[in-house]
């Protein structure tokens, strides 16, 4: 089969001929894959940002957002059949560790996470796991909703994870309305009555924030922080989700953040870097926030399929995926790329 | 009256003659103090660490953590009476915003901080709030209890936001068993059956550590997050309290605490510097940590009462406050020092 | 002035002339009553369903659900200033104890409550405190947002505390769509992306139901638990929010909810009469509902501010107090009667 | 091999000769029993309380307390190998449904009950699923922690529900201090700081709850309730944990219980009959309790280990299972009654 995989780090993945996944324990399921999502991590995988976190050996294939049709199922299979239409949870997960138990599933004592330390999904087929599977309605196409597997799931996962916070006359500050934030903005309208303020660096991003349910939104021209400032009395914002997270963006994050405040960490590349009593006179938190659990994919499938969560997506075939991640890197995907074998 | 004053920064407090505080509104309350403590946050203020947050205007009379007697009451005051014996928060608040009706007084936005923004208790008499006064039995005696006020207060509102992570068959890390420290040991062994790991540079403080309640200690001697990982399966733990916070301890007690864990903030006076992507692979978070409610005061006087919290101090008369504050800043305090006027 | 006032049980109210009521203490409020709402407990306390609860003394002034202009301020008030226009918490409370520096001011041990056990607001003044004073914009009519005083805060805020059960996915029934239950779609239609099934017998308040939110109506006519339970796949709803409980609907609204679900009482006036085989075998929970916070006022008023929260309301002057409240029991009003002084 | 069943309801168990379980799936784990705990379940399955809830099929093999060693696993079973000590947790679940992944598995949609809705413990060998194994140090005995299987999670479960609720200064009040009660009494020693009141018939019951941790008991003859209100002050309290919950107890409990209070059910056989105003008029909840969840059996063990909590035990042989019922019903069984095959 065609798959897109990284043979050395800081150079270009390569589009090539590998051999088809196999089931290889009573639990594995095979994929045909429908949508595979192009993300930033795959860039930040390129420049080598997780090869000590993540362990695995080239050449590897990536993807790690994804859709498809079981085509082949384990003996102890129970919850899912060949042909089945399925959107996969980013990380096959063992069932049976405390995380596992505690709801708390993609912190899996024995968690893989194909796409970034095996094999993943930007090739014709993937082997998963039972566990990871969420059925759909068989009319569903995979390529419109892969991008939930892993932009939607993360930025949903951070919204649910605020809702508590965000009682009505509370202000949530989104930054970044890119392919987590624009899904973000519509899991804090869906779920909250917050007010929505959305900052980006880019007018049109802005445009579609306002129309996914922003209240107000601010350009990322340097006087933002100010302006967030400004609109909160001069106290900040209750929760603050930062889906940048580098480039200056997470200390910003953190200045808009009110006295007894969470920012929420989504993007990365950068480091944070704050004195210490700014963090306790104000009793500001910094809150970590990885993909979410099955049951936030389950959840927002929910949401999909009610119309409150729409995505804004642009496909291209298997190999056209170094444009995508071209596009990605330059600026060029409103919402989110798709690589549709 | 007597009064430890600050004239100007980076110089030491003198102890002069100064007028008593007098009633202003109907519900202030003059207390005469019986017991003030010592903090290193004292110190803090001295090196101009707190000068453009507090917004103080020097001179001003230092001390955040008083106990003492009712002197004089403004006429709506209903809930103590002179001759009280009271234990006080230190941030009179108003009672009428948001936070103080939410159960989060110490983010009252009509906040005051005695001994940080205005005259605080190292005198003999301070003026406060009647919402302040916590009423003791006539027979406690205010310099046993002072260091609960702050030391105590601080230290259990750090436990107790922690409790719901800390259930049996997890691991909390205490750095420092210091003034906070030795209370906060106290506080996890009443309130949870978590596994508790001291680690602190002295070898004293970790015995005292060991005879509260810490099942396993740990010497600072540069191996130690290294001890702490190993003991923990090379995990980490699930909660992470660090009291110190400053010269390296933060950026390791964030590297002792486990995947989906959260590391506290308590203590202060460096930077905290992590990169975004160590936040957000391991789902971890960062906890700040002010005062407690006057809720937390009112509980943690009930464990104090019932034996469950004991207090080491040290006592010094009014007069000897540079000596106390020399002793503190060298390391020679077991516990907390505490001024007798 | 003129007042609504109860001088026996079981026999309607008088509206007679009464003394004005004056300033007692320091953080005593006069009112200015701009409107008054009616509700079903008005015709509970007539019936003797309160007496023994309330302890109230015989002939005194009902209504306290209440809205107007602040007349006259005690000496240490200084949240609200005379002219301002206010909506009322229902019970003045001391901001004192535990239950009011907990976020739980309901619950406050020196509570009183006008209209239930002193005088209340059927008049043309009422006598409150400081702290049960919400600011409103001064072009607020009191009469548009006086219902929102008691049943707008006791749905509200049955609402919040379900708001954690209801993500999206699940189902939330509502029992009674008059005076409270119109407001509690509102508020959840508002607040969380649950499906929202209303039971009512009145196929005109199912109709209004419909266009404030709900997914789903169904007619009271006997088969309703069995619809219910078909809706749901046989197992029932996560949340059950009744506002009824009385005449049999405290049973079915059990019966409704699933395994390891809620069902709020919100409603009152019979037995619920439950096997605790019942209550274990499926780890049901039953959620007593009281009048909500302060913050939960001053929350629902922002969503009405926003047009989240709409009133259904009919207007009555002082003297239609009675048939007001002959219209509630006959069923006649949909939403809330407010008289008008 | 050798086993304990029920053939009619309102008759005894026989114990007879029956087939050996086999491996039907490949998630399958046969497990020799060891020891297997006799519970007021038992009788009440006896009595007929279950048949219609459980739908079982006579005649069947009770017990659903059990611990022992794995005698035999499916193929695709992983956590658990031929030779190891176990505890089962009581339902097998799907690991794959809502509830299995939310942390709530007990509420598992493809549940099952051996011993209550399937061929349970009370005999030589007993089939269970991988995910209900907890794996135990080789050197444990099972007869020893048999009864933390179901009596101890489900005490276990109810008092980790109530943590938040029992902060210092709270009071919280155990009614039954038998199988589950004299375990119950020991968490909430170990996990909370609550003051602790026990109210039995039983005055040795009493005496064996003061040794295991309650600072208060009270005789239930009759004046009970009116103790336990003057020992709060006439409040009532906090937390009422109900081990009984039948014979008049669950309206007692009710009562005893504190504004916005929990009443928690965990015992089971009468009718819980309350007005709903007495529910809305001071906010209390009433909370159902089933057995816990796999990890709550994982954190009840570590407690178990660490000596935080001991049981309380006398054996029988497998043939004396008539015997052991007969001393439970009779009230002769102080702590948990346990068969050893």
């Amino acid at each position: 089969m065609r798959a897109v995989r990284l043979h050395s780090y800081h150079t270009q993945p390569v589009i090539e001929q590998v051999p088809e996944p196999t089931i290889s324990g009573p639990l594995d399921v095979i994929v045909k894959i429908g949508g595979a999502g192009v993300c930033r991590t795959d860039l930040h995988i390129i420049e080598e940002q997780w090869a000590d976190k993540s362990g695995v050996v080239l050449p590897y294939t990536i993807g790690h957002e994804n859709a498809g049709w079981v085509a082949e199922i384990g003996a102890a299979v129970t919850n899912v059949a060949v042909g089945d239409t399925v959107i996969l949870h980013p990380t096959p997960t063992c069932g049976l560790c405390q995380a596992c138990r505690a709801g708390q599933d993609m912190h899996c004592t024995d968690n893989a996470f194909p796409g970034i330390d095996s094999d993943g999904g930007m090739a014709e087929f993937l082997r998963t796991s039972a566990r990871a599977c969420v059925k759909l309605e068989s009319t569903t196409r995979p390529e419109d909703v892969a991008a939930l597997a892993d932009a939607g799931i993360t930025a949903y996962h951070a919204v649910r994870k605020a809702v508590p916070l965000l009682y009505p006359g509370t202000v949530c500050v989104v930054i970044g309305a890119g392919g987590l934030g624009h899904i973000g903005i519509q899991c804090l309208d869906a779920l909250t009555a917050t007010t929505i303020v959305v900052v980006d660096r880019n007018p049109d991003a802005l445009k579609l924030a306002e129309q996914l349910g922003a209240h107000h939104t601010v350009v990322a021209d340097g006087s933002h922080v100010d302006a967030v400032l400004e609109m909160t009395g001069g106290v900040g914002a209750e929760v603050v989700l930062d889906f940048v997270a580098e480039q200056g963006a997470q200390q910003e994050g953190f200045a808009m953040t009110r006295r007894n405040g969470s920012y929420a960490v989504i993007g990365y590349g950068s480091n944070l870097d704050i004195p210490t009593i700014d963090i306790i006179s104000t009793e500001r938190n910094i809150i970590g926030n990885l993909v979410g659990t099955y049951n936030d994919l389950a959840e927002l499938m929910v949401l999909a399929q009610a119309g409150k969560v729409t995505l804004h997506t642009r496909t291209y075939p298997l190999d056209g995926a170094l444009d995508a991640l071209a596009d990605l890197d330059a600026g060029r995907v409103r919402g989110r790329a798709i690589l549709v074998p």
